[in-house]
This record gives C-alpha cells, structure tokens and sequence, in this order.
C-alpha cells in the first residue's frame, strides 16, 4: 500500500451517528486521507467543492446524489464508488461504467436483515400469529385454535420463494432447519442448482398454486413489473400467505388489495406500491394483514454491517485484490 | 417381538383428525394390538371398562385424566404411559412411579415449535415490528424509524436466556446464527456448559439489567413461581423487550402490567397469568404488548410430530431397546 487515495464521504448526515463508530472512523483513516471527516450531503455542498479534483474514492450512503456523468465530470480522479448500502440504483449511472470507475454494493450485508426478518414473519404467519393475537384481543377467551386457524403450524408445509436472488437463496438456507417443505421459481436457476439450495424447482404458477406462503425476492426491474398479477393472485390457494419484503412494483396492488379485503388470503407486507400507502388504503386495517413500514431491511446497528463491507472492499481496493461486491454493467438488469 | 402389548388410546377426541394420519394407525397397529382404533375420553367411559383389565400401554394425549392410585388399580396390567404431547403433569402422579409404569413425554417434540416461535418473535421485536406497524397504521406516514425506535435491529443486540431447559437450548442454538449476544441464566448449568451453548454464564440480575431481550425457559415449579417479581421487572433496561412463551406462573403479573402500561418496556407474551386473561386486563390492547393466546407449543399439523415421537418410544419399548424420552420420578420438580 504505498500510498492512502484521497476519499470523501457522501450520505445524509442524520444517518451519520447510526452508521459510522470510532473503530470505522480509525479503519477508514488507516486506509485512505480522508478529506473531510463528516459527510457531505451532496457535491454542490461548500465542504465538497474543495475536494472534487482531488477525491478518487466515494464511500457512499442512503441520500448520495446522481453519479451522472456531468458529476463526474467535477470528478476527474474518481476511481471508485463504494456503497454502504443496499441497491446502487438511486446513484449510479452508466457513465460510472464508461468511465471505468468501480461500483461496490452492500446488498449482501443489507439482505441479511431482511433474510431474518422474512423467515421470522414466515413463521409467525404459519403459526397464524399475528390473525390469533388480534383474535384473542377480539375475543378475549380461547378458542381451539387448529379449527379457528385451519392448517396453523410450521409442520409440512410449503413455502413458495420467487426468486433465487441473493436474499431469495438466504431465506431459504435459513429455512432448511424447519420441517417446511421448499419451492423455488427462477427463471435463470437450473434443476440441479435448485436442489443444490434444498428446494424443488416449479414453474411461477405452479408455485403460486401449491404454496401454503409465497415470499417475493425477485428484484425489481421493467420485466418483473407486476410479474404477480390478478391472475396469478388468484392461484394462491384459500389462506395462503403472501410476503413481500422485497419492493412493491412486483405486484399488482389493486388486485392484491381486493384479495386481502375479501380475507380469501392473509399477507405480511414490508414494502408496498406506493411505497407510502395513500391514506384510504384498507391495508392499514384489515386483520388478515401484518403491514410494517419497510423496515425489513437495514435499521439502526445493522447499518454497521454495510459499512464493515463497503470497507472491506475499499481496502480490497487499496490493496489491488479482487473486489468481492462489486456492480458490474452487465448486472444492471438482473440487480435491485 | 414376541407378542403385541395391548394399547389403549386416550385423549379428547376433537384432537383426533389433525394428530392421527393413518400411517400413524398402521405404525401403531403393527406394534401393538389396538383395543379399540377410537381415542376413549376417559377410563369411565364405556368403551374404555373392557379393556381395563388388559390394557398394557397408553397413548396418551391432550386431556388424558389423571392416572392416580385408583385409576391405576383398575389397569393392574399398565406397563408404560406413552405421552404425545409436553407435559406429563397434568395426568401423570407419583403412584405410575411407585408402580413402576414407564413414563415418556413428547415435550421434546413440542419444543421445536415453542423454540421456533420464541426466535420469530425475538427477531421481529429487535426490529420492533410489532410497535412499528401499529405506529405506521396509527400515522399512515413516513418516520425515521431507527430515530422512532432507538436500538432497533438484530445486530449486536444482547439476548438473555432465563433456563438452559430443553426448549431454552433449543433457542439458543437456533439465535447462534445471528449477530446477537446470548447471555444464559441457569442455576444448574455450569460455566463451561454454557459456553458450549455459546453463550455467556451470567446471574439473574446481571442478566436482567445486560439483556435487549430477555426471553424465559425455565420450568414452572413451586421454586420458580414468580421469580421474575417486581424488583427483577425493574432492572430490565429502558425499551428492552420481555418475552414469554413459557408459563405464567413464572413471573409476577401484577407488576408486569404496570410495567408494560408504563410503556416502559415491551413484551411478547403467549402465556400469561391467569392462563386467560381477564376481560379487563390492559395486556389486551397495549401498543407495546404482542400478545398471543398460547400458541407457540404444537398446533396443528405440528402435533403430528408429537405422535411421532410417542410411537418411536413405544417401538423402543416393544423392542426392549432404552427409552430416549422417560419421565422418572428424580426429574418431577426440574421439568415443566
């Protein structure tokens, strides 16, 4: 490592006391000259001007501005944009790739959490938890549950997963632990790579028919816009339950909304379309919906975990070794 | 196998369609000579008084009557009581030890459930899930949820385990997958053991006042009524989540209400004292409360794993091969 590239550090401030620990501050300097030590919130910010020809390394996060090629114009020695955080695709623009300047993601560290949080929601949906709590509230007595909740439990069942995507193939290494039967749909997955991950592979539709949940981690692009439609709503078997922790442009939300209100099937839903649902939507109140604020992902101390891998690549960087999370060009269309 | 022991089954017959699949029937018809292929309610029952004399094996189950010294007076031949379902405590008495009936009990097989439930519920409670949803249905609006609720996420968060009972291990194994910290509490449980669980060795106290989530496994014994008490509740940290998927009877409940309508703390409870709340109870409608009706342990299709478990011990029986399951007297005051 003969000499420390020049980085300055471009993300919401507000985010700044969550993200970034003593240790990240000290590991950072040990490996570049960092410019400013806090963040600028964007290159027109009087902080940023001052750098701009200097900068060769980005270390980016949620609210880095467009990476357009009139920005990088202001940036004549950028070598590297290193995200500590999940998608790329609110700053990166192909000129990143024309000119040759390497993009890294934290999609992996930002997929663990929302990994963890499908298979707890999976579970407790099973169980028909969140219908029994507000049964029970409702009720206040028991009931036997197994005839009020049909086909409640994490025993022989099926768990449809569209979508082999990175966070698609860590909720189902998470799930081979139970006794919960795999199905997997992917159009770029082959048979043998599928057993590979414990499940069996299945046509979309057929999923869709034979799944007691379906969880959605396909990723959003113009092809998988409302790839769930209303026909293919209407395959879900009675009380199946359908997860989306992964973006809402994937479904078809007034089918999906008239599905839910009719109770035929229950959800647990982290993401929405719109992402903020309009104030009149049902969906905030019906009893067969676990509806939370895309939270699924990176919140509080597990932001950090991104941070430790944007770091890890930029001392991969520094150190000329290959870089393990990088965005290429030609992932552009298959990554959300 | 010489001979068919005779089996009697006893158990509420609601509970027969979802436990007994006819693989179990022929499992058991060919291990044992089945008195009558219809569960008995009880030993008064009609169908149950020919074969009393006879009887040398029950399967028992959910709501199988107490087998007390003139029960079994009437049963001169019973050599085992198989139990597919927990808690043996409810039927079993001192006279089935006194007489020498082999006693098994399927609480190995209910504890995958409970276990599974326990870490859903820790998961989404370190995401603060449950408040967040109801926060996002309350503002049908946007926050910044890591500054709504301070430590939210799974990610160098402390969780306390209170009893290295069959079902706390079982917690602890499944939470070792996680960024978390596992503190464990157990009076009988040496240091080095509880590091093998990878987890900490810690006192009560300690374990109360260090932990984000404290999640209790110890068994409901006179010696363990109410040891979580007022003084404990209150050195649990400021926003830490209580979780209870064990017994009641374990923690002091008046206190615990006022501490969760202080809104101090949060809680995940699926069993609570008294076992039914009463109507007026304020658990049924606190924000910060995720109460469910005692549905962690078996539901379902998950009962079946009980009965598998009951007839692999009654094949082991049969076969005069050791017990993996037996209930001796020695173990009456450590298990729930």
């Amino acid at each position: 490592m003969s000499r420390k590239p020049p980085v300055l550090l471009v993300y919401a401030a507000a985010l700044n006391r969550e993200l970034v620990t003593d240790a990240h501050r000290d590991r950072l300097a040990g490996l570049c000259h960092v410019l400013d030590p806090e963040p600028v919130p964007g290159f027109d910010d009087p902080r940023a001007a001052p750098h701009l020809d200097s900068v060769e390394i980005l270390l980016s996060g949620w609210g880095c501005p467009r990476l357009d090629a009139a920005t990088l114009d202001r940036m004549p020695k950028l070598r590297g944009a290193f995200h500590a955080a999940g998608t790329v695709k609110n700053h990166v623009t192909p000129a990143c790739f024309e000119r040759g300047v390497r993009v890294t993601s934290a999609a992996f560290a930002n997929g663990i959490p929302v990994a963890e949080f499908t298979v707890a929601a999976i579970v407790l949906a099973n169980k028909k938890a969140f219908r029994a709590s507000r049964r029970y509230r409702e009720l206040k007595g028991f009931r036997l549950w197994s005839q009020e909740f049909p086909g409640i439990g994490n025993h022989d069942k099926v768990v449809g997963i569209v979508g082999a995507s990175r966070i698609g193939r860590m909720v189902m290494e998470r799930l081979r632990g139970f006794d919960l039967g795999l199905l997997v749909y992917d159009p770029w997955l082959d048979a043998g790579e599928a057993r590979a991950l414990g499940a069996e592979p299945c046509e979309l539709d057929d999923l869709l028919r034979r799944s007691d949940v379906v969880s959605l981690h396909a990723p959003s692009v113009p092809a998988t816009r409302h790839m769930i439609d209303r026909r293919r709503l209407g395959l879900l078997r009675d009380g199946a339950t359908f997860v989306n922790t992964a973006r809402g442009a994937l479904v078809d939300h007034d089918a999906l909304t008239e599905e839910l209100v009719s109770g035929r099937i229950d959800a647990v839903l982290d993401t929405t379309e719109p992402e903020l649902l309009p104030e009149d939507s049902p969906l905030y109140d019906l009893d067969n919906v676990f509806l939370t604020p895309h939270i699924a992902g990176s919140q509080g101390t597990e932001t950090r975990r991104m941070l430790d891998l944007a770091l890890d690549e930029i001392e991969r960087f520094v150190r000329d070794e290959p870089l393990q999370h990088e965005v290429r060009a030609e992932d552009w269309d298959r990554i959300a």
